[in-house]
């Protein structure tokens, strides 16, 4: 959670004399999001949310991410919506920072997801995905394979300290990663950060996706092996093989997958496991004194990292029964 | 602003299963409010906040707090209203810490209040003192005056660590106010935190006010004094004599000043600025490194403190035209 940037109620007004949506009758920070500062935004008009970009987006990519959310929105993905001004503009600018107004959603995101939860973020990512293409804009997963070894290059010492001996295991990792990485898989519009925390249910149905900040172009079934380690392992440690199903059987329910696909499932589980480590693992050291953010522990994806390393097979749910 | 407690979605069921308010539809930590967790709550049957009491607020003083605020509200005075369970019970239990769910307020807090704002709070402080008028309970004040110099006493480092000579300044402060401190003035019910960020306004006129954990009894004339305190100095730090005459003004619209009570603005706005120097001083120290709350400024109060002690007549409005 974040809230950055103080909004004072003069550069709220500004900001809303550029739309059609009355005056402001409530604001609130709200504790959600990592990368942005989020607040909720009641006007004569309704309810939004307003999003201020901090450091970690990228300017340039903000045109792909809010042009994605309205692309997917009008495909009928349910989704937040950027709300443009009268003029027409998505992206605007709070205190110097780009912000963007999005329509509100409700919903609750699961903390421990069941198995049936599961098949509903399968289903809901298939029609992601589906309801992406024809998206004309196109951006590179700058946190993908190929940015991990460099990646992890500045984190060695932070590796060792977390638990010696893991620096060489994760060169390891990387190594056989580097080797055996897929190529030439179905590509197109992916989330990259399919966790519980960005879907919402209601009454146990899956009911909006939100936060597209890490979106991309790259494989969908590595979209589908974020969300397996995001939403199928047990607090424990365990990986949760009927949730596994039921993720995958519910992504087939849309979008039924290749041979290829299906066969790529372990080594993108286990890269997609390196990247929420390493990311992890930076954040851990990196994040500032002042900022109102609880790092996420790397320890829980290091684990995940050893689950993937030691059976590989448990992704292709087939552990011996 | 802070979210200590984290939630989840199967405690937030278990807690709503007491009410007759449905299944949550909707549910946010908000970044408001510094001693507590709240949290946005929309159910099938409208929108509530939820607030966890931390550690700060005192659980034997919870029922004068809840009580404090529906005999408000019953009184027609608009602040948030406790919500009883099928039981009748306001205070509940989450994770072991006593929590409470109350009524929604729309309405935007000021940050930088104006002449006419200051109007609005005074007369919704006079307002909020005679709604209190009859209240059974009694708390004392225990940030009042008597508590000052033995709080001070374990913070003499921090003082000087903040300014060189300042802890003898202060010293000298206390024995000052001890000697001086009113006796008598009428009292009952007061807000003691009445900050801007604790009252909302719609299009310019007073809505609501709300976090009444300060809230004790002690002398009206000490309430204005501590508004007088948090509303009245511009941000460059000079006393704006303009919206102290607004502020007492509205005041008076509702509940006229006695002699005694006006006489001792000028004591009552120094004891008060030391009360609120004393616990940011406190708390910039003690803030344990996980918090998601930055303390606020000590050096702000520490300028307040100056101001008084250079020209209490400030405070009367008696400063050479």
């Amino acid at each position: 959670m974040a809230v950055y940037t103080d909004i004072s109620d003069e550069e709220l007004a500004g900001l809303l004399a550029d739309y059609d949506l009355g005056a402001a009758v409530g604001f609130k920070g709200v504790a959600e999001g990592i990368e942005n500062s989020n607040f909720l935004l009641e006007t004569e008009a309704g309810r939004y949310f307003l999003t201020v970009y901090e450091k970690r987006v990228a300017p340039e990519d903000l045109p792909f991410f809010l042009g994605l959310m309205q692309w997917l929105a009008r495909r009928g993905f349910p989704c937040a919506t950027p709300i443009a001004d009268r003029e027409g503009r998505l992206l605007k600018t709070l205190r110097g920072k780009p912000c963007a107004l999005v329509s509100y959603l409700s919903g609750l995101s699961v903390r421990r997801p069941t198995a049936a939860h599961c098949r509903e973020a399968g289903q809901s990512l298939a029609w992601l995905h589906l309801a992406g293409e024809g998206f004309a804009m196109r951006r590179e997963n700058d946190l993908g394979q190929a940015a991990w070894a460099p990646l992890f290059s500045t984190l060695k010492d932070q590796a060792e300290a977390l638990k010696p001996g893991l620096a060489a295991t994760i060169d390891g990792d990387l190594e056989k990663l580097a080797a055996g990485w897929p190529k030439g898989l179905p590509e197109g519009v992916i989330h990259a950060d399919y966790f519980p925390d960005n879907v919402f249910f209601q009454a146990q149905r899956f009911v909006a996706a939100f936060d597209f900040y890490f979106a991309c172009t790259d494989s969908y079934a590595y979209d589908i092996a974020v969300a397996l380690n995001a939403w199928c392992f047990e607090p424990g440690g365990d990986f949760n093989i009927t949730a596994a199903r039921q993720l995958v059987a519910g992504y087939e329910t849309r979008r039924p997958l290749s041979d290829a696909e299906r066969a790529a499932l372990p080594i993108l589980a286990h890269g997609a496991a390196m990247r929420f480590f390493l990311t992890r693992l930076h954040d851990w050291e990196a994040t500032p004194a002042g900022a109102l953010v609880r790092p996420k522990d790397p320890l829980e994806y290091e684990r995940k990292l050893a689950v993937h390393r030691a059976s590989p097979d448990l992704v292709l749910f087939g552990a011996p029964a």
